[in-house]
């Protein structure tokens, strides 16, 4: 597909549209919506960056676009790790920052009604208030934006109890790639009217439609939670520990993740904080939630118990507000840290069934070792979704980076479609990873997908060049 | 689309691919194929009824149809309610009940792999005696297969809290509308690794694949439950205090259902069982579960002083086996007893905000007694998807019945359009309810679906007439 250019006359109709301050072509714009937090992906500076405020605004312009063939990449808070906001074939960055209202908030049928550019944690916060709780929870959740949640099915620290995104969204708005207007669902928690465009949509990575608004589920916040932090000796032993635990608590635990002994020096670096053993191969962090504090208790008790016996070095359990935010300011500053001393990196999300996770994670330091590279291994050790990172030696030239890198990506996946796993669990395909994507899915699935593609946005205008 | 039928040639083919055996023309078979368990829908006899017993022969089948361009209607056990399974356009067909293996428990994983004709109590079952838990549960659990739940997006009495079928599902194996046989997800709990095809096909009532394996998700088994039941003097009070009841609590019950006076009447008739209080004008059936006996009994007490308050004439605790499977037996019959005493009938599946719950069951009193129709109302009160079900008075004429009927149904549709809801919360479109979409949905809505449909089934080979 040959596609157009942003000329006068476009952009003349562009701010016709959305009115001059919305149509921005100056340079530090143009340079700044040309990437998002993606390590090691090229960029592209788009011709022009829109901020629609308005669904109708938003079809005029996916309109135009396919009367000038003009690429659109729609963008949430430019989080993204996948490459999934990078304007690969220039045109239209469509930005949904403006159309960032909470619309309503409806306590008695336990939802919010969203704009897509709200932060996430924003949601989260205005639940808490009065009671109810947004059950989704990113690690980005102060930076990310819902919309970009939706985009990627975001997961996070919550997905073993209460799911991915794509469970908590019970309506939503959205602008096709032919620019029509339509809506699926409501506030109803049951609906089987037709295809589940909702969870097609969701996860779709900006391809098959523009959400410009959702209905978000909501539930009783839990009464009583605890974080507990565990050091082990041997990393080993921790994700071992993993399958082992659940059964026997005969609860689901609502976060289960593993910080390496370099992640934890990593973040330690970051906040200049420190944690109790941090000599320990590895951490796990463990949350508990009950509507019932002794039963919390309880459960943490002997939970704590059976951690000892898998070769825990210590239980320490934090169960009042100050002591768990700080347990899980350390966990989200890992990929802060990451980012701010070793940007050159690659942060990957492989997804493994949970007895594959051992596998995993020792291999990657092996893989590590082989090509001369560092490695971190740090994620969601409960659902089998860890994100192993590969960081470039100080002293190693780039050159040589990218060619040790590709060499382990490539026995990274390998693996991990050995094991029945995924390329990605929660950071999305984009463009990172698409040239990889006929390691996991043969070509009659890539193109069962494709016909979908095809035949909802023939014109290719929606984020072209992302997941296939 | 003119579509061909089974000539001797095709029946031929058919014997070789799936044997001799698994190809049945006598009128017996075409005449139990011809239709499901679903009241007042045209019916229509299939030229051929396969067995198939692998995936393979699924796969030729499906080219096979598409060579001769013969029509195939998948089907599971065939307790539809939607008419799903009636193959309106004749030609193939194709019962998965043959296959109905349990092909792979796996503990350390917590999945449960199974053949589409695996009927779901067995699933339930399987996994409770290994501690722990399918979450999914049909009313039909009994009687419905799998794979009809996953054609059906199947809800039941335990989706508050753990939502529909489509949350279990962590991967499947299925024949597209051209015959290729393609793998989606596995073992592991994330993966947004391009579409979410496993979402699209779950709800996608047979027209879009044919699910021929299916990777579920099992939880562990909750250590104790207590089902209350609770007799309202009026039923309004017993609707009301549901959206109360839910946050007070603190915690999501794992269900809660209404059967009005009618419908106690009728299970009582079916079952030739009391349950107390007769002549209360509503019963709700509330179950919660936890992993700690003395947390459950706190909030069950406290749950029922708060139902006390709002107008329930008492409170009965159920907290063994035999106790609780009475209460679920009893709520479980009201459906059997409509099928065996008024076949003809007309069970709805409306699905609204839990804040329309009031206005959609009083209507439904009034709709019924404008029209001289008989009525009862049942169902999962607790996520506002209502059972809404029209009797033809036994003196009633048949011709007199349908206009009654149709002009009813179109009263309680624009009621629930108008409140935000669905027309069918977790049985299907289908046959029954396509002529009804436009009321919910825009032209622009519709097609956007009918893309998908026609471009992964070409010639409209899968369950045509269904849904649009």
């Amino acid at each position: 597909m040959k596609f157009g250019k942003v000329d006068r006359n476009i952009s003349k109709r562009l701010k016709e549209i959305v009115g001059n301050e919305n149509v921005r072509m100056e340079e530090d714009y143009l340079e700044k919506y040309s990437k998002d937090e993606t390590s090691g992906v090229i960029t592209k500076k788009p011709d022009v960056v829109v901020f629609p405020t308005s669904v109708e605004q938003v079809s005029e312009i996916v309109k135009l676009a396919n009367e000038y063939l003009v690429p659109i990449t729609p963008r949430g808070a430019g989080t993204g790790l996948s490459g999934g906001a990078i304007p690969i074939h220039g045109g239209i960055v469509l930005s949904l920052e403006k159309m960032n209202r909470i619309v309503e908030f409806d306590p008695t049928n336990m939802t919010v009604t969203v704009e897509p550019g709200v932060i996430t944690d924003e949601i989260q916060k205005l639940a808490e208030e009065h009671n109810l709780y947004y059950a989704g929870d990113p690690a980005s959740s102060e930076s990310s934006s819902i919309g970009g949640n939706i985009a990627e099915n975001a997961g996070g620290t919550r997905v073993i109890k209460y799911g991915p995104t794509s469970h908590h969204v019970l309506g939503m708005e959205l602008v096709t790639p032919t620019g029509e207007i339509v809506r699926y669902g409501g506030k109803m928690v049951k609906n089987v009217m037709g295809y589940d465009m909702i969870r097609l949509i969701v996860g779709s990575e900006g391809t098959l439609g523009i959400v410009t608004k959702i209905i978000l589920r909501l539930i009783p916040k839990p009464k009583y939670f605890a974080t507990l932090l565990i050091p082990f000796e041997k990393l080993e032993d921790s994700i071992k520990s993993v399958p082992e635990v659940i059964p026997t608590l005969g609860v689901l635990p609502s976060s289960i993740e593993l910080m390496d002994k370099e992640s934890v020096e990593m973040s330690k670096n970051f906040l200049n904080e420190n944690i109790p053993n941090m000599d320990a191969e590895a951490h796990l962090i463990i949350e508990l939630d009950s509507p019932d504090k002794e039963s919390l208790v309880k459960e943490y008790m002997k939970l704590g118990d059976e951690l000892m016996k898998m070769g825990a070095i210590e239980v320490y359990v934090a169960d009042n507000r100050y002591q768990r935010s700080r347990i899980w300011k350390f966990r989200k500053a890992i990929a802060e840290g990451i980012i701010a001393f070793r940007p050159v990196h690659c942060m990957e999300d492989v997804s493994v069934p949970i007895s594959g996770m051992p596998d995993v994670v020792k291999a990657s330091y092996g893989i590590a070792r082989k090509r001369d590279l560092e490695v971190l291994v740090f994620g969601h050790v409960g659902d089998g979704n860890m994100h192993v990172t590969f960081l470039k030696p100080v002293d190693m030239e780039n050159r040589v980076w990218k060619e040790k890198l590709e060499e382990a990506l490539k026995d990274l996946y390998e693996l991990t479609s050995k094991l029945g796993g995924s390329i990605t669990g929660e950071h999305g395909v984009g463009l990172k990873r698409r040239k990889y994507l006929g390691i996991f899915l043969s070509d009659h699935e890539i193109e069962f997908m494709r016909k979908i593609k095809k035949a909802l946005d023939p014109k290719g205008i929606l984020n072209p060049g992302k997941i296939f």
